[in-house]
């Protein structure tokens, strides 16, 4: 049951993730191959990094193809209707949201799998979570959208963490999971909507010119 | 024979990349350790990320060590002799192409050696000729070749799809593996010369302030 | 012995590379998870990539998590402190210095434990001393401290050079890695006190106008 749910959670993921990519290449004016390619790289960048890390081998989309076969369709059909959208930004931003909160959970569970324990799986869930986007915004020239000013990394925190402490206090594993799908999405999506916050660094004024300099 | 083929195959491959990572050093007048690195993380980047993704532990150059001295070697014939070339960059994109050329075959054939399906293989080819391309240009601060507007991720879904398909559909291996160099070589070689692109995603002017504010 | 000290010199190199990678996000003015987040990141990946090119599986800090602990523990305190240092950017240069020595020597005998070659654990001393502040500076959006004209990857280099070539030497462990931790600090100390640089590329005039308006 759970795992039927993390299957579906992940193929959400991934898919959301290749519209991203996608848009990037949008953005970029690139060919449908570059497409193709920029959506793939999202999709399946963050379950990449963390079957490797975990030793699972070889990696999730070597033996389930479906993935990548998921990550080319879609790039094809942005190519298509890319120009719909009135802000395509504002659409990426929405996507990422979406797996972003897709994968901190998949992440976690996964690292479950692998017996690592509950403080490893909630960062498993972060890390899953943010890289396929890191990875989609360095190939693409962007800044990180992990650079921006409101709660990103720490949606993905969030949901992790509800999910492992939920199933680990004895919630039933679609339950858990369906909560912290919730909770990073709800976090994210305030973040987006009111530009919500946590309190950041605050800078003083440099004291060394030199220090000036290399600002 | 074929075995022996793409172990030519993958030294050549690693060599002309190799050449572009020194050049990309000499653009931004690195010492002679610092041609070295870009040489080397250039030269087996793509090797090192197949290799990973497939499961094949330790990477290739750990087991062979000949190919990081054959990198570094590399760096400093370049470190003596960069100034030659007329122009660096012109140079850069051919080797480069070389070097996707090779790796297209030897990166698909190796995930048919690990019994990856046709698909993965040719997905595998994509990855492995792009990726310390990619490595080069990141760490090098230039804008990665595979966003220029030329074609160029293309070029190697060619050049694998058709030594993938060419070897499931009987023909015997080496000729297989020449056919793909070859076809990947042409196209990216009349894209450099005569500027090919395929269509490329045609952008219409924002309606939405806030997106023009972001691009 | 050896191996203890080795542990200890880790989580050295661990720990001032969280440092530095949080005063990165300081300079970004992130919040805290993002602090915990890019110290992490630049604490672990060198050691990451070095167990995943090694085949050793999982990598090391899925099995003892007190890496990361030590990571956003640095980051809660650098969060709450980085506006005392005169110079943040100085004091990350020293830290990163520290953290080079370190990893240099740690790298280059896990690699020995893997039953790699003197040739091999060399090359991996120096990947693993300088990937992690190349993630951090990626990541960052600043120019990677490797591009830097003063000498870098050459005194990691060195470090492990010694430390290899004392090891083999039947120098005993314990001096062997201090005597490689000595040598790197010292010459890239040296460069960061004295600008010392090795001769680096002279570029010549572009003869090319196409060269120049590429570059």
């Amino acid at each position: 049951m759970i795992a039927t749910l993390i299957v579906v959670l992940d193929l959400l993921g991934v898919a959301v993730f290749a519209v991203t990519g996608a848009l990037i290449a949008s953005r970029k004016q690139m060919d449908i191959v570059g497409f193709a390619f920029l959506a793939t790289v999202t999709g399946i960048g963050g379950g990449t990094l963390r079957d490797l890390v975990l030793g699972v081998q070889p990696v999730f989309w070597v033996h389930k193809p479906v993935y990548v076969v998921v990550c080319i369709a879609i790039a094809a059909i942005v190519f298509f209707t890319a120009h719909i959208p009135e802000s395509r930004y504002r659409l990426l931003l929405w996507l990422d949201a979406l797996g972003l909160s897709f994968f901190c959970v998949v992440g976690a569970d996964k690292a479950l799998d692998a017996d690592a324990g509950w403080f490893i799986a909630v960062v498993m869930g972060v890390i899953t979570a943010t890289f396929g986007g890191i990875v989609r915004d360095v190939l693409g020239g962007e800044v990180p959208i992990i650079l921006r000013k409101e709660i990103y990394a720490t949606a993905a925190l969030a949901g992790s963490g509800i999910f492992v402490g939920a199933f680990a206090a004895g919630i039933p594993g679609t339950l858990a999971a369906l909560a912290g799908f919730a909770v990073c999405l709800i976090i994210r999506g305030a973040a987006l909507r009111r530009g919500w916050s946590l309190p950041t660094y605050r800078p003083r004024p440099a004291r060394n010119p030199d220090e000036l300099d290399r600002q």
